[in-house]
């Protein structure tokens, strides 16, 4: 489906890695299009320096080729948000990799309308959740862009072809790339992931290799590392006192949490594109976040408000998984959720230790925690304990009509 | 509300403790009720032999003494069923205490029915929600029952005054009990908890003497333990592939649980009479059972299913918190939960470490997971990428209309 | 329970109709306390100005006497809020009557603020909804109110003591006040509701002259009316052209229902309290409402939006009914609705015709029915018909994995 | 995508009509294929007889032509388990095209694996809901079957290309078939549906000539007609007194229904592909079954069961519309939903007048209906309305803690 033969300039998602690379030279070849190329920190760890100098080897014009830093906006406008939600996908998954495709779609549809490009290309397979995420978003904010996946569009159908599309093309080739690797990886500030090869048996423990970027539980410290998280609105604003801005906030955790064990995951789970598949996440500065606005809203947040958040969250998680963060769906309960954090601030205090995050300590000057309520010694009239007979008599009274009736018949 | 006095006898839920023992006599004495004592085995870990000597020394005859070992009962018709839906209240908790208030609550309906009583009674006070619990419980089996809850309706106001209608009434009263506790306990088989005085400023860690059945992180051995759990139609059947009953896994995976500093957990929740108060909880087998048995619905469960239960959790959760365990809804979304737990059959390794329950495998003759599906490499046409291009073009089919709108108005 | 012997000063939700006269009356007596009265005019059809005089004849002094029109306020921040959500209880309730209570508490609150008094006053009974709705609003907005109940305090327990106590303290009596009335009404510009004595047996069809403010459908004209309501941002805004208040349009609707026939209801419903009761409900203008405001939402939400909406709407109108409006979480809810109607607007043309309202139209500058998706016709590439067969595999591939499973199995 | 040139043998859905003879030949002539087909009657009100002569007359041989009247089925098995969920999709639509798609499927796959087939085909075009529901429930229940769609695969473009390749096979083309039909219909004993062509403007009225099977509210008799509909376990078993088959109920209230215009809707709904589209419905029976259902329910469900019902059915709704019938997920709401049905039992009295649906009366051996708990006069103790008090304030106080924090800060 889809010759995109028409297609004219296409801003194409360029990590400076072999594989967009390959992608880009097919954009220029096959489809003889002029290329722009988009390269963002998101925190994943690489260099952006090579990335721009490769693009250049490529034949892409300065003009041409973009390179940012959108770590803060990462942080800021995508991660915080989701985290006020609580939002786990299965039950477990921080959404790491999910959290991140809309970010760079709505850069590439930015940039593509910047630069009078009709496509936008990416380099994700036809199999995994990655390639929806990108092009929900991206239709979502531009609904006659032209999106590029080489992937399910190319005819090379395996390493060697891709490794000898590249040497035709004078691509350099890393020479740990020439064979399979024996998984593949995707990572930014939130989380890394790792998927593929060594791990596709579900019942074969992950290799200890296959973790970027925390230690072990059994390599951390003996000692517990204690910190002190502050909130605002919701959003971890300060470690240990001292403010901070959102990626620096989410790298310091990550800091901590890696040399603490902490945020790891081992899990098989439901691709959008239905199949299942399992992946190893690490997630250190995420998992030590989600413990502490939990704890934060437990003392902050009122029952209706905390119940129904946790009643929306698998839906809202489910959305994010499957792409549709620029979503009207999304963003009503997006809506839902940041009403219920405005009152969300304070301080917790954590013990971290061999993976464990232990929260040790909760304060707000918004707390709705009242000591003279739960007391179990004289609460001075806050509570008549009086009431609570009529309270589950009139609780009890449609169960005691309907066992009546059963009795009855 | 509530005077008593046409109550001519009454099933107590009868710890053998000083509270309950007072309870025991003021029905005596104050209403003039015979009582019968209902003292139950849930794996509190308290022998049951004390029970029965000091209900036999406040009068009461051997007919009206009963005391049963529920604990198989207990895990088979509550634990378990509660475990398939992977159930957790306000995130966190695995919902101890409140699963075994029903059980009591069927057992004093059954033994009042049988004894001829006309009235239950139990040791709740009327703060909390165990109360909520017994009752709802009671009046759903029985509409016509009448529940005393002492701690609601009598005048003594302070520990002094309790203590002096002990010894006006010959009660022994062990030493420790003349003073205030500095927390309080309730125990199952299932976990643990603490609350009050010590633990009321949830910004003061919990002390260690606190914790009743698990060691410390800190203090668990250092190697890691490692486990194979089995499971059929959704419940844990064997370990280490040793065929075990109901209550005998439970009580395994406590031991293994406790000694590798899994399953506290320290939080502010919210009751359902209103207010917050902050638990320490201790569930060692229960948090190795639900970290087991989500890896074992990963490979085994179908999307549409997983999904459906993690969004009928929370309600699920918060019914048996609440208490109405014994109601149409909780029955409805337990017939949904099971239908979904048929398939539900096969092995997870697990390492237990220092607070950690980690996942290292998970193998079923059920398995959902399908490596041709997954594979980077060659599938033999199991999947077509293709496929994936229609697909997200139609789901992007109404955000593009949308966006398309929003562009033009 | 609440003795109320220290309330100094109490403003009275006071219709001037003999029942809350008498609680006038009682307050005064019995409390001796000072009473501010307050009157709205909800639209419930009485005139205001009797209210007014028995206040003063009863000894209240002008300063405390309120008389309020709050037309515009309830349908501008209750009614049409509601409406947005497409509220309706149990399947088929509009939500009339639960509706005005919250703005009701929110005026007494105020008024006591104003005046100084410390407690309020209202007329509903023991066993229903609105002393819930009531008593949940005014804690909401102030947390140190005190509430009084009569009709749940006092000791008058018939309608006989109520008349003498009316006559010893010289309060007129109407002459159809004497006995017991065949039925009861709650009025307001959203509904009439009658309950209550002759409409006590649910398998009795409600007599004729218990409707308020309708025709039967066969007693409406043999001719269909035609009309056009303008939407804007999800709130109705103009009848047949004509831009017109909150308050003036619902009125308009109502006559328009009224005579046609629109908007009769008679349930069994389950009241917060517990028990089911009977209900005989007349909401002429919002069940034309309704249907108009569901027809102009087909065109212009998106289908994410709106199934979300519709998920999200029995517990919305859940809350509402059992007297939450001031709570997070419809808040939390109304926040979603609002973020979804932004674009609601255009025009909907409707038949009224005995019974019935017929859609015959819809059109809005920010529809999104796209007539060339949708064609069987040529759509010169709107649609590509192909990317359906990805779609459907990708949607099976997870019910052809199971399906594969349970063969083999 | 999907060539089709190995597959040997079709089972084909076949109406007998021009559109699924052409298909017919079609699968003969270009693929090459044996086809067996499949004609049921399903109370769309067309005579079978006339498409077994056309399958003859297109060679095909007796054994391989399978025409059934799968009325009862399709009522007991699909409509009836639907209407236990007073199921309404977009707050309006009946779900008749979508409830009858399963069962078709159901028949061609057994079929195949009857005959041997390795293919099923299907008359649904590529942009609508039905190709999506034959496919889900074709794969759901066989994960090897090929599924043939000629709309989405032919090379016939246009009316006039279809006619042409008709009378090329010397398919008999009836006269009014010759040119575009100004709608297309699809009907069986739940419903009838139009849309298309003369619909396509959703602001223009549906002409009177597209209503199949009612006539119009204005045109229906001046008297009402009154109906006693008795259900057991939830679903409708008798009229008036006489116990009737499933499919006959039904086929008694359509024809009530018709005459009554009962029925008919008309609305732009969400297609599943992601277009909106304009419909025009008649549901004469199916309407007045789901009022007798819920008022039915109104006296004999449990509010818990109630509410948890009407948050659930939104998402059962959608899965039936999308196709998802033999799928995980509903089965698991269908056990919920058939769990709360098993006292839904008793007598539901109806007016039937001009469109109107009118409940006059509902009994129940099983009602839980209290006259006592709900009665203004003396209620001999059955509701204790201090009770009321202790309910509100418990209800309130997490409400008073929120507002006291709120003006603290």
């Amino acid at each position: 489906m889809a010759t995109h033969k028409d297609v004219k300039k296409v801003v194409l998602a360029y990590s400076g890695g072999l594989d967009t690379s390959i992608i880009l030279k097919w954009l220029q070849t096959e489809l003889g299009a002029e290329v722009v190329t988009f390269t963002a920190d998101l925190g994943q760890g690489d260099e952006l320096g090579p990335a721009r100098k490769k693009a250049e080897l490529m034949g892409i014009p300065d003009k041409n080729i973009y390179i940012e830093d959108v770590r803060e906006e990462f942080v800021r406008d995508f991660v915080f948000p989701m985290f006020r939600a609580n939002a786990v996908y299965e039950g477990v998954y921080l959404l790491g990799t999910s959290i991140a495709r809309p970010l760079i779609s709505k850069r590439l549809v930015e940039i593509a309308e910047e630069t009078g490009a009709d496509a936008i290309a990416h380099g994700a397979t036809g199999k995994g959740n990655d390639q929806v995420r990108f092009e929900l978003s991206a239709y979502a904010l531009n609904p006659d862009i032209k999106v590029i996946a080489p992937w399910r569009d190319w005819t090379l159908k395996s390493r060697t072809e891709l490794i000898a599309f590249a040497e035709a093309h004078q691509i350099p080739i890393p020479k740990d790339k020439r064979g399979e690797a024996p998984f593949s990886v995707d990572a930014n500030l939130l989380h890394s992931s790792s998927e593929g090869k060594v791990l596709e048996d579900p019942n074969e423990e992950a290799p200890e290799y296959v973790y970027q970027r925390s230690v072990s539980p059994e390599d951390a410290p003996d000692k517990a590392t204690e910190i002190e998280i502050g909130f605002k609105a919701g959003d971890a604003v300060s470690i240990n006192g001292e403010t901070l801005s959102p990626a620096t906030i989410l790298a310091r955790l990550n800091d901590l949490g890696r040399d603490n064990g902490i945020g790891r995951l081992d899990l098989v789970e439901n691709r959008f594109v239905g199949m299942k598949s399992r992946g190893v996440y690490e997630t250190p500065g995420g998992t030590i976040l989600l413990t502490a606005h939990r704890a934060m809203e437990s003392i902050t947040l009122d029952r209706g408000a905390a119940h129904l958040k946790d009643e929306l969250m698998p839906r809202y998680a489910e959305l994010i998984y499957n792409g549709f963060w620029f979503s009207p769906e999304r963003e009503m309960l997006q809506a839902a959720i940041d009403h219920s954090q405005r009152e969300v601030e304070g301080t917790v205090r954590l013990k971290l230790y061999k993976g464990n995050v232990i929260v040790t300590g909760r304060a707000s000057p918004k707390s709705l925690y009242d000591d003279a309520l739960v007391t179990f010694e004289d609460d001075r009239g806050a509570y008549d304990q009086k009431d609570a007979a009529g309270f589950i008599r009139l609780n009890a009274l449609r169960l005691r009509t309907l066992a009546a009736r059963n009795r009855n018949s």
